[in-house]
């Protein structure tokens, strides 16, 4: 049960801002960098990150059956994998170990000074061996807009998508933590007019604000996981900033989906939060009419209320907020998601990730594209410089912060940042 | 160079068959499991299987620099990462240990039964980690044939296909070796007719001929490889039958690709054949006009010469071969492939597949797929029983051949066979 670690009232004897993405309530999974050139799996709580591995070989996690490097590794796939009850005996004791009143690491300055390093002081790295990613396509909102910009405006959802969770394989080898910047990329385009295709950099960068949840271990090849038991396989999730190159994409993208225009990048938030933590945040989805066929009908609410805001910053420009929008009004649950995923007998591995698509909400200002929110370009957005963008700029950093919020708490993914750089020169 | 290892007049000490497909020229790579449950990696010749980490501990590869346990490892991932010139150095020195005369290991009976399993005697495993799996689109007849029968007869190929080598993503968690059965897949469909789907089991399963590369490390991420450098990190290839669900390919497929339809198995052949083997059977691939883009535009000869043959053996009867085809006939190279995939700076990893796309030939006995051959089912394929086949039934075992044949030498894949199972029942 997550239940203590949830307490609103409990509190760390180390340091939390109030409007901190990570309370003791919050217990966040990642893998850091430290300036020793260590590299552990590790927790953040306020600006601290904790080294797990430390705190194991301290003997922290004493009568936790783990492996004895658990922690000590440079992914979070084995401790994925290790399911559910043992995520939870973890996050609990972590809670327990930085509860205010307990004094065994509080008051032992020698253990304090191994385990607890200054996030300003560590570099964040990819949380995971991603095996698999999938990107899902899950926002009405976004696809009814898509659908009138580039078809038919009086049938703008194509007639699968009221009745299966759209997805689409994409690319793990350019899936990379907050911080890293992204080359604009090169591609081939057909011009307005023109028959034949022109090669060079991309002139439609865009951001799509989305969010990502990891696997463990779901299924031996040829299972299903069932939809009302799909959450149980569901580690935690991410903020994904899945660049896409719509001017590539137009062109490359039929009949077999969008490849080159979104493969080269894709930037995650590097701390897991998981779904314990997004627990007191679970609320109702939007109403799914017509009836979704039996294997994608469940029980019980399966939308998170998570707040989601995408920054766009120019060199040496303040940032301005483009876009508000939230995680709950995707049509298509995780669930639904990984239901479906499985209904053939698709494999599902520890640190696969999953990706939302792109989430719209149902105003103009909480679209999660540029796309959509100049829609195609026709309504540039102001900076505070006074510039506009129709799409993404070289040298534009874009952010995207995610949060849960209630009276009581918050619990916060904190951002995935990355700047556009020049299209890549060869030396 | 690899030429004394291809030189057709080299025999070896061990017994091969005329028509083996594994010659002491061939000296391909995989990954096997021993009776004691031993995994190594290791090279076939004949119908021997070698074991390569008891060769490097019996210091065979003495002079060739190599860590200590480069082929004790269960995937090849590593050694195909040191590269080119080492995987030269590792296959020329396997050939001279094998050379008719040269009696190192011929006459060290202590060391043959060490190093020397009878196929029979080992179980085959998938030879690569696999991170990242691509499929192209690269046959022109199968494109047109597609688009005959599903789209407009008069304009069959989409107006990107003759510019872009056309690709998607594929999931790796379901890449199985030759010899693994794969279950008929549930899926949505949509009933001809009808405006609401059902679930259930798909009723149009199909194979699709196809080949596949495997690459080492290609770039840094940003960076593209350009085509006339391409094959240098093509690392060789193997047969994959990249089963297809129809009508659950018909319903999903618009906007992102097919999904379900293609993710529930992919079978390929577990021998990894390297490019220098496949040398001597370097051809010249179709005419492309219009001329592709710069970034795409190719010296010398790209194509290979490799026959393919496909059978369908129903159970306890014999097999009937449904179709002879060949890889020569694909427009798109593996060059143009690799090159087009890393255009935008995709990142490309030591063991990533890139498959081939449906190899169709130009008349109708040469067609890649079920689909095709049968033409949407109108005209059925006889088997040996007497009993027609539209698509695959279960039971029904799939399998695909390979093979270069000159007049002195055979370079050959073996096969990828795999049976279709009923549905998964839960127990």
């Amino acid at each position: 049960m997550p239940s203590r670690t949830n307490d609103p009232n409990r509190k760390s004897w180390l340091d939390v801002a109030e409007n901190s993405d990570f309370p003791i309530q919050n217990i966040p999974f990642g893998v850091f960098l430290t300036k020793e050139d260590v590299i552990t799996i590790g927790t953040r709580i306020g600006d601290y990150a904790i080294d797990l591995g430390a705190l194991q070989q301290l003997n922290y996690f004493e009568g936790i059956e783990l492996t004895d490097d658990m922690f000590m590794q440079d992914t979070l796939n084995d401790f994925i994998s290790d399911g559910k009850k043992t995520w939870r005996l973890v996050r609990n004791r972590i809670s327990d170990i930085f509860e205010i009143n307990n004094p065994k690491l509080r008051d032992n300055a020698e253990h304090r000074e191994i385990v607890i390093f200054k996030m300003e002081d560590v570099e964040m790295q990819l949380p995971v061996l991603i095996g698999d990613y999938t990107d899902f396509y899950s926002s009405k909102e976004h696809a009814t807009n898509v659908g009138k910009m580039f078809r038919d405006p009086e049938n703008a959802l194509l007639p699968n998508w009221l009745h299966i969770p759209v997805g689409y394989h994409g690319r793990s080898s350019t899936i990379i933590p907050s911080g890293i910047p992204v080359h604009r990329p090169m591609g081939q385009t057909l011009p307005n007019g023109e028959t034949s295709p022109v090669f060079g950099p991309s002139r439609l960068v865009d951001f799509e604000l989305e969010t990502a949840f990891i696997t463990t271990d779901a299924n031996i090849m040829g299972e299903n996981i069932p939809v009302n038991e799909a959450e149980d396989y569901i580690f935690g999730m991410v903020l994904l900033n899945d660049w896409s190159a719509r001017d590539i994409q137009k062109w490359e993208y039929v009949p077999l989906g969008p490849f080159l225009a979104k493969n080269f990048a894709s930037s995650i938030s590097p701390w897991i939060v998981t779904m314990d933590a997004l627990e007191p945040f679970r609320c109702k989805g939007p109403i799914q009419e017509p009836m979704p066929l039996p294997y994608l009908q469940q029980k019980g609410k399966h939308a998170f209320d998570i707040n989601l805001e995408v920054y766009i910053e120019p060199e040496n420009v303040a940032p301005t907020l483009v876009s508000k929008s939230n995680f709950k009004y995707m049509y298509w649950s995780m669930s639904q998601q990984l239901a479906h995923h499985t209904s053939n007998g698709c494999r599902v591995n520890s640190g696969d990730m999953m990706g939302s698509g792109t989430i719209s909400g149902p105003t103009q200002d909480s679209f999660g594209s540029m796309l959509e929110l100049t829609w195609g370009g026709k309504n540039p957005i102001k900076m505070a410089d006074g510039t506009e963008r129709k799409f993404i700029n070289d040298n534009d950093t874009v952010t995207m912060k995610g949060f849960c919020q209630n009276s009581s708490v918050r619990i916060g993914f904190g951002e995935v940042s990355s700047k556009l750089l020049p299209p890549f020169v060869r030396k």
